[in-house]
């Protein structure tokens, strides 16, 4: 089976290798090298190429390379090509540390010591117990279940929220329109791992700020045009949000002169939670080709109705 | 049973009424008021009073309020007189929430992305998994273990040391003199939870950082004392050290104008990694009065030739 992929050249470069050593039945090409395009029936890649299908005219699926799909404009793909979304250990727990660090940070007032230490003010606070935190998750797909687990075994009182009803161990779920209202009036700290689709597009607005309690933090690590950062800026300025800490910004690079880069209450990351790791992405992949081969579904595949 | 609190008053009178309500033979009064001082058998303290044993000439036991008892003056204090620290899961768990914090932070590269965001700079590192951050933590007593079991969890190289032998699931563990080496050596970030004590004063020091691997990180939540401030900023400004996360100095408060508060790769912090939980306490409280009434050992009891 011939396979292309688009994106790092140093991992492909890595992956190439080790297909070539557990899976020699596959040849995996390196953009823009492809090998016989007519035979190619997998692309792997973040940036499609133009012309995807005059170049691949037998392509049977389009895999991304990162944790979501958003990047592609799925209105330009075909409706029956299958569009397969990154889904391997080494991004999951990437982000669960990311997560676990931004909360722990807030819930003990980090952001806070480290202003009083640039005013040189020896100043103790309130400790609060996690049991007395409560966390709320948007977004409880993969990596949203995951920093759960991990944020439910600290001891936090945790919910979560998301399109469609769940069901996960220690944590009170909601779900749609209707039960959003009561989901954020008790989310003391609100993680963002919500897919970018047009219903998420600006959802971390004014009116959804007002509804958190006051003083509330939030934590973005879902994709930058979800947050309406002048609608940010205010409720931090007026103290709805006592802090923000921010990993994606739309556009990125964030440009220099944002107020975000100098803002007091916000510690703003360059899209670093957390990345496709090399070595387990791999076996991710090819245990997905392998279910391609046997005709199964692949995991993490994006229904098209509801674009993730 | 007479027993007597010398500490935060708002945490006495909580006690008193919990105490009260669960343990009605247990009369604890609140200095400075003592009731009838030939009667008091124990006395719950951060700070001495002075005369202690004419004051409380019957003193059966003395304890610390908090995790440690090196603010006791142990040569003012009869050697047969037993001294016991505070153990309670709710000093354990802000423990466990402060250091996992911290090494997420340090792990992450958080300090030097805060630095970025000064500087208006979109520049993303590579990201490490946590099998490849090898995790060193100095002392391995309640505080250790727990902070280690949550670190092991979360998929570091961890390791321990202590004075004396240790075993712990999935930590590898060194202990004495002559092992510190080879423990330091694998440090990547080195997390110091070592009692006070002769031996550990002054430890943290430039001949402890040259034994680190070149680009280390601190996490000091142990005591003040034991850091040499100086040869910490030496070894943060030739590269030895990357970055620092310190909870406790010498003195507490930290004056104005030390270079601590100051430097970029410091975060500081007033001694809030951790507090003794007033609800907590008084439980594990109770629990040692029971067992000195029961004329069995209490949990915590300091052996007064090693100093904790």
């Amino acid at each position: 089976m011939h396979i292309v992929y688009k994106s790092d050249p140093l991992r492909g470069a890595h992956w190439q290798r080790w297909l070539a050593e557990h899976a020699p039945d596959i040849q995996l090409h390196i953009w823009p090298e492809t090998g016989p395009t007519e035979q190619v029936e997998m692309l792997i890649a973040w940036q499609l190429p133009e012309n995807l299908l005059a170049t691949f005219p037998n392509l049977k699926a389009l895999m991304s390379v990162g944790a979501g799909a958003d990047q592609f404009d799925l209105s330009e793909i075909p409706p029956d090509l299958p569009v397969v979304r990154m889904i391997e250990p080494g991004l999951t727990q990437g982000m669960v540390e990311y997560v676990t660090f931004a909360v722990l940070g807030l819930h003990r007032d980090i952001p806070r010591y480290l202003r009083q230490q640039r005013e040189q003010q020896w100043h103790p606070h309130k400790i609060h117990t996690a049991g007395e935190r409560r966390i709320g998750v948007m977004g409880l797909g993969e990596l949203g279940q995951a920093c759960l687990k991990q944020l439910v075994a600290l001891g936090f009182d945790c919910a979560g929220w998301s399109r469609t009803q769940h069901k996960i161990d220690g944590v009170r779920c909601w779900h749609g329109d209707e039960q959003l209202a009561v989901f954020l009036a008790r989310s003391d700290i609100l993680v963002c791992l919500l897919p970018l689709t047009d219903d998420t597009r600006g959802l971390l607005n004014a009116e959804l700020f007002a509804q958190l309690p006051s003083g509330a933090a939030l934590v973005q690590v879902g994709r930058g045009p979800q947050l309406n950062d002048d609608h940010l800026l205010a409720a931090l300025d007026s103290g709805q949000l006592s802090a923000a800490v921010i990993d994606v910004t739309a556009p990125e690079p964030l440009p220099v002169g944002h107020p975000f880069w100098r803002h007091p209450a916000i510690w703003l990351t360059p899209h670093i939670a957390s990345e496709t790791h090399t070595g387990s992405a791999v076996v991710a992949l090819l245990d997905n080709l392998r279910r391609y081969q046997r005709g199964e579904p692949m995991i993490g595949m994006i229904d098209r109705n509801r674009g993730y």
